[in-house]
């Protein structure tokens, strides 16, 4: 059985792009041993930092933490949709186009490539393409299983956070801080991996896309 | 294309068991924004702790690091061997026997099931079974893809790390601290996901395998 993997996760270092280039949020590496050519780490890590995935907990007081968010949602045949000729966000009138051409299922996993995918590096850009709420609105609706998105977050400049909201209320994982720039628009195997931190509210993830060889 | 899913990651909290019962070892968690339904934590982790894969720089100054290993050797098939009848360590004759029975094959990832997968809560066993020199030595000949097994690290009491060198000095990455309780022996799809930590030695992972159905 034959495939091609896409790495799309964003490899974790000072000096990364971090949220608004908040340096509190950089990841910091200490080595705690060096003897007799054994080294060993450790490492400290904002939650939502580089590529990681959000749990209804992160929005929601008292909803599940990324432990509990059932891997089921996170592995499984998935779509990249080219919505690169975006320049502000994504609205519902975006995805009603998307739907129109191919339609959204129940239980599909939906990942988004957008300009921000050239972008990945420091400074942080307040611009981003993010999700409007009404589009958010429209995923929730259609019962997907998850969501991703090309930047560190999925939304901006929408007082209370609708979007999260939307989909972490229905129990869909976001998602965050994939890098696309490689893979064409398509269907994929996505197996997206955040570690099994308990009760917390969003984990570091290593996120892959598979491509099986016909 | 339906499929089981089995999670063989250890969960990531303080308390969980950490090597030689360090408390230096253990995960920190740190809530850094809570306010307006938000919560947003910051984790502190030992790059050894609980599931986690090493790369060939933990025990070879120089040697590539775990964003370096190639994604491909930690995704695809896969076989779980029950070694549950052993008590003390895994030798090459053990391996030998498994390799008569069913041949070990270049490029194949091999998981081992010991006792210890019974016993991952503290406190440290300081005999779980291991990997002793003369079975990696067996697997760096076959040139197996990568190796895992149930307990925090695959060798004891084994001056100079001799397993460890022999597997990672042929650039296979060991993957440590999984749960196999409640997996049954025999061939799946692996998908071993380690943090993308550059030049780091090692880093923790979330990793599943899956079962297809027929």
């Amino acid at each position: 059985m034959g495939f091609t993997v896409y790495d799309v996760s964003l490899p974790v270092h000072p000096g990364m792009l971090v949220w608004k280039d908040n340096e509190a949020r950089q990841p910091g590496v200490t080595i705690t041993r060096e003897a007799g050519g054994v080294r060993e780490s450790r490492v400290s890590l904002d939650c939502h930092t580089g590529t990681h995935v959000d749990a209804p907990l992160h929005m929601i007081p008292g909803a599940a933490p990324i432990d509990r968010v059932p891997i089921e949602r996170l592995i499984g045949e998935c779509r990249v949709i080219d919505l690169t000729g975006l320049r502000d966000r994504i609205s519902r009138a975006d995805l009603v186009r998307v739907d129109e051409r191919e339609p959204v299922s129940a239980g599909e996993v939906l990942l988004f490539k957008t300009r921000n995918s050239a972008n990945l590096k420091p400074p942080f850009d307040r611009g981003f393409v993010f999700l409007a709420a009404d589009a958010a609105e429209f995923l929730a609706e259609k019962e997907v299983r998850a969501v991703g998105i090309d930047y560190l977050g999925i939304e901006r400049d929408q007082p209370r956070h609708p979007a999260h909201r939307r989909l972490l209320e229905k129990g869909i994982p976001i998602i965050e801080g994939l890098n696309l720039a490689r893979v064409p628009a398509g269907r994929y195997f996505l197996f997206a991996a955040p570690l099994a931190l308990v009760g917390v509210e969003a984990a570091p993830a290593r996120v892959v896309l598979l491509r099986w060889q016909e």
